[in-house]
């Protein structure tokens, strides 16, 4: 096969090794960034005049095909909510409807400029093949729930093994699987203990909620007398391999517990402050060294993936729920939402910011537009005033997804037309 | 002159008499809702397939011309940020930059679904000529600050009525003129008595920031002995007629002088988050039937004058500040950013809903969009799903500002350089 190379010229770039310059892309990667780059034999040029060129963003947590769910039902208890509501519809699941909330996703992201996610949920083979033809990178993990049922466990590892052979590193590695213990009170000890085992045997991620709310501190707490990271860790779940998803009420020792073992975390301001959930003190875990990324969760209790505007969630609810507006600043955020959500999911050295020998996922935002205007400080606009529609060119494994938002991997039209009879026919079974 | 009638058919109506239906418009007004309008003898038929039409959205209180200082700075405590960065280029304003900064905070609001907003700021004949040539509806007000000094108070209420004699009631109507006392804190009693005595003679609004931060609430108390709203009712400044902005800091007492005066108030989230100057305690204030509605303040404390993402703010803010999801429903939401808008401004007879005999100041919204998807419930989707880029049609006035995301009534390029010019010339004197 003969190398395909795109070059982006006239950037002004955020997260990257300088400020401005050209970017040279050769297949999955970036082999050159500087001004004096050869331009014959270039398979395609790409003028970023007038563009912000960054790390496409990374979504630590997220259940992709929750999306069929958006809007079902908002402003509810948690407890109503789930399970009037969303229990109810994810009893009609199966892999065709997974499949079309995952593409509808997709298209999302690809449109709001996020490249890399860490998605949890079910028939995640019929996920995989979303995030395969979306051109996306992605890991996948089956949500894992025992309640202590051994039976339940014991299909739950095996559903989990079947998606690691089945699609891990698939889809020119754009695809990985982790195992996913849906949280320490849905999950029994036997079913936590065993993930790590396996994780250690496997080599896999693992991708987990802890400490989402208060009423799941004292689930744990009377169950095991323990609050959740202490829990976690007594049991050995915790290691630098563990994204753990929320993490809103912690205690000062499970902050070091968090430190100590290096676990990572995926902040989702939106959800978390829709549900109700509680402020994590995300400033507090960052300044300690804790690696802190950020999330959109599922649709539904968002309600979209647009990480632009949680950027902007993220900084302000830091910002007033400690009452100094110095915290979570634009540069902080932006790492969040690029670097730090490449370390979080084990990527760090091939995403999260714009360098030779990285791979190619890349976004172009358009900054001549009346709300990013006067352009002075991209930082600044890009987390306080740009949304997801601001990006223009999506770029993944050095494939363009979007160019001048029109979504060239998968059919967009035809996908919400999918998407919305999918949700209409699960509404009727309902 | 010949009557101009525009229908809008099959829409799916928010905010309106019916949900569904199609609207006639002669002129300036709404004249017919129903499925039966006659079609022959229409100037302009739009449809409204797959579109929410709704009431163009009201912003009660913002700084059009602050646009221009959009991204100046951010993440700073307020009094650096005032004083290192916002006061010393304010002390290069002149009515070219108003007027510069105006036009592109108007194309903005056009393209966001704004129609109607309540603006204070200084150089206001110049922001009325800008708000005339963009076809919007807005009150005008002067910044009054004297901080005890007679002669500028003299200066102030000459300004706020050349600003009255040369403006109110202009542009076909679509420009009034309030009062802008700036505040309790930065105005003396004088001033504002005689702003009372003014407002009623002359029969004109008054707009003033209230309440906005803790220290505000503590200079006025050092001051007059009393918190800002017990001070401004002693003094006899409070009536329907008064839109106070903020109203962070209220004591029970205060809500209810709020509520007996029937003050109208404008919560500014994206602000009072950024900022930190706190949480407003707006559901409890709905609750006691107080008129709260929505505004985006300036662009430099927000940075953008997205009412659709306001709209998110608000609605997220009180859930996770009064850790209950319940609070501020999408309704609730949608109502403050409509009626309660219109009703705040004293326009409650003229827009906010689309109702016969209103003025034709109307907005659709496309819905064919991954992240709307799937439609099923407007209201849900419109508040936590929706971001201003989703406007496709602004109509003000019965005129059609934009259309398929073109905006027809000023030149929208020209108006982002001369304002990215203005804003340059405005720091290089810095």
């Amino acid at each position: 096969m003969e190398n395909q190379t795109i070059l982006i010229k006239n950037a002004q770039i955020l997260g990257g090794t300088v400020n401005n310059g050209s970017v040279l892309i050769e297949n999955d990667k970036i082999i050159e960034i500087n001004d004096k780059i050869d331009f014959s034999h270039i398979d395609k040029v790409i003028d970023a005049e007038n563009k912000i060129l960054m790390p496409g963003m990374v979504n630590t947590h997220t259940h992709l095909s929750m999306s069929l769910l958006r809007g079902l039902a908002d402003d509810l208890p948690l407890d109503t909510w789930l399970n009037e509501h969303i229990w109810p519809m994810e009893a009609h699941l199966n892999g065709d409807y997974c499949y079309a909330g995952a593409l509808l996703a997709c298209v999302e992201m690809i449109k709001s400029g996020t490249t890399t996610f860490n998605d949890m949920y079910f028939f995640m083979d019929y996920v995989a093949r979303a995030v395969d033809e979306s051109g996306l990178r992605g890991i996948l993990s089956h949500g894992m729930i025992d309640l202590g049922d051994e039976e339940k466990r014991k299909a739950e590892f095996k559903e989990s093994k079947r998606l690691i052979e089945k699609c891990h590193d698939s889809a020119e590695g754009r695809i990985t699987v982790a195992f996913g213990p849906h949280s320490p009170y849905t999950c029994s000890k036997e079913l936590l203990k065993g993930v790590r085992k396996e994780a250690n045997k496997y080599g896999n991620h693992i991708h987990i909620h802890v400490a989402e709310t208060e009423y799941e501190v004292q689930q744990v707490m009377g169950a095991h007398g323990k609050r959740p990271f202490e829990y976690l860790d007594e049991i050995g779940l915790l290691g630098e391999d563990v994204l753990a998803a929320h993490a809103v009420h912690l205690s000062p020792a499970e902050i070091e517990i968090v430190k100590k073992r290096g676990v990572k975390l995926s902040h989702n301001p939106a959800s978390n402050m829709k549900l109700a959930s509680g402020v994590s003190p995300v400033q507090e875990m960052l300044k300690k060294g804790i690696c802190v990324s950020l999330g959109t969760d599922g649709a539904a209790s968002n309600n979209n993936l647009d990480m632009l505007e949680e950027m902007k969630l993220a900084a302000l609810l830091q910002k007033i729920h400690n009452m100094d507006p110095t915290y979570l600043t634009a540069q902080q955020t932006f790492e969040m939402t690029t670097i730090n959500g490449a370390h979080a999911l084990g990527m760090k050295t091939d995403i999260g910011t714009i360098e030779v020998g990285k791979k190619a996922d890349l976004i172009l935002l358009d900054t001549k537009a009346p709300h990013l205007t006067p352009f002075r400080h991209p930082l600044s606009h890009l987390v306080y005033s740009a949304r997801g529609s601001d990006v223009n060119t999506t770029i993944c494994n050095g494939n363009i997804l979007m160019e001048n938002r029109e979504v060239l991997s998968i059919p967009e039209a035809q996908i919400i037309e999918m998407a919305q009879n999918a949700a209409g026919e699960m509404l009727s079974k309902n």
